[in-house]
């Protein structure tokens, strides 16, 4: 089988910065599928336009295929590997993990990047901050280190948000029931992209999602942090 | 086959004012199984008590098996009666579903709250008010009415929270997939309390939400509609 070519998002000295990424990588390494990582900058628009006609990663490439979006590439591994290890556990298990992908990425990624996005740009390839800061200040409508300034309010309105999670891992091991799977991964990787993203935890020590998130940290031979970590070096004394 | 008993909070004239309970409602004829309804009151605690050894509705009995809380009716239902139509699709869908119901619990109910719960004294059986609100406005810290005051500030937090919700119901015709389940009743049930527990509409009239509302009304030839709707008649000119 020719190898599938995954492209992704890369930052500052090979580190990978995308909460999408990681949950393609995790699907990928659950259906044991052979796969070639390219490493793109964000300023590679250009590349990732011209192989999939828009411009955001991850991209999955199989033969003359292209698939992007993380929960269509989740969805096309499930159907073009079904005798592998299942994705969604049962097919009648995609609708309601439709809805926490979107609840992940509606309600939880806008309050993380509350809580590290004036790290985050540290993690990126110095060519490539500019570029972020200028589009998120522009959505964001202020300074990055002014979306992140009331810490205490969006730890708050963080905490309130996964309460629902807490909940349900005080009741079952994984999001997807007794086993990982690819609902665990869509959560995690909101959590992945805040561990590598920021030097600053976002979670209080004694939770369920806390337990949870080092269960997920250790799964694939501890795949999480097989790159480097928050490049603490780079933040100065006065923090920039 | 001894018809199963359920015991559901009652309201004013006949009517049925608990989300848990129309939950409960919904499992019970996807399921096909023939029940016994026992309507009972919100001062009836000590028969639910003697019952069930805890205070709250909806109870299921199944011959000498006593059954609380709607989630573990739903799983107690799809196991007992494994040979009739899924509540949950597969096994594998439980665990999505499970913060699905707890998101709907912790999330969306105490957001509708303080659209409906002003409105909502007048469903109940007159003897019941009175604990109803002294009840509830002990856990608020204010009246019902301070409580739902600043509507168009609600109306924006719950439009917000079911983001998620709408962006799912775009893609797909029901929360479980293709067809409606107990994934769908659950989020459901949060829309017929507010239906039947106000006058005034929760929902912008274009949104996918609403149209899927529109379905579910319609399930089962329109159960929804079986009891009386909000009992407009009581409220008087001040709104009082």
């Amino acid at each position: 089988m020719t190898p599938l070519i995954m492209y992704e998002r890369v930052g500052y000295d090979g580190r990978r910065p995308s909460p999408f990424s990681w949950r393609t990588r995790y699907a990928l390494t659950h259906k044991r599928v052979p796969v070639e990582y390219r490493p793109t900058r964000f300023a590679d628009v250009q590349n990732i336009q011209r192989l999939s006609g828009q411009s955001f990663v991850p991209i999955l490439v199989d033969g003359d295929r292209v698939i992007y979006d993380s929960w269509n590439i989740a969805t096309y591994l499930e159907e073009r590997f079904a005798d592998r290890p299942a994705l969604f556990g049962a097919p009648s298990a995609i609708g309601p993990t439709r809805l926490v992908n979107l609840w992940s990425d509606v309600t939880l990624l806008p309050l993380m990047r509350r809580l590290i996005y004036a790290d985050f740009i540290w993690c990126l390839d110095e060519g490539d901050r500019k570029y972020f800061r200028t589009s998120r200040e522009r959505d964001l409508g202020c300074t990055l280190e002014e979306a992140c300034a009331d810490r205490p309010t969006w730890l708050a309105a963080f905490a309130t948000a996964i309460t629902p999670l807490e909940r349900v891992l005080k009741e079952q091991p994984y999001v997807g029931g007794a086993a990982a799977n690819y609902c665990d991964y869509i959560v995690f990787s909101v959590f992945q992209w805040a561990r590598l993203g920021s030097p600053k935890n976002v979670l209080t020590k004694d939770s369920a999602v806390s337990a949870w998130r080092q269960q997920m940290v250790g799964l694939f031979d501890g795949m999480a942090d097989i790159f480097p970590g928050y490049p603490q070096q780079l933040i100065g004394p006065d923090g920039r």
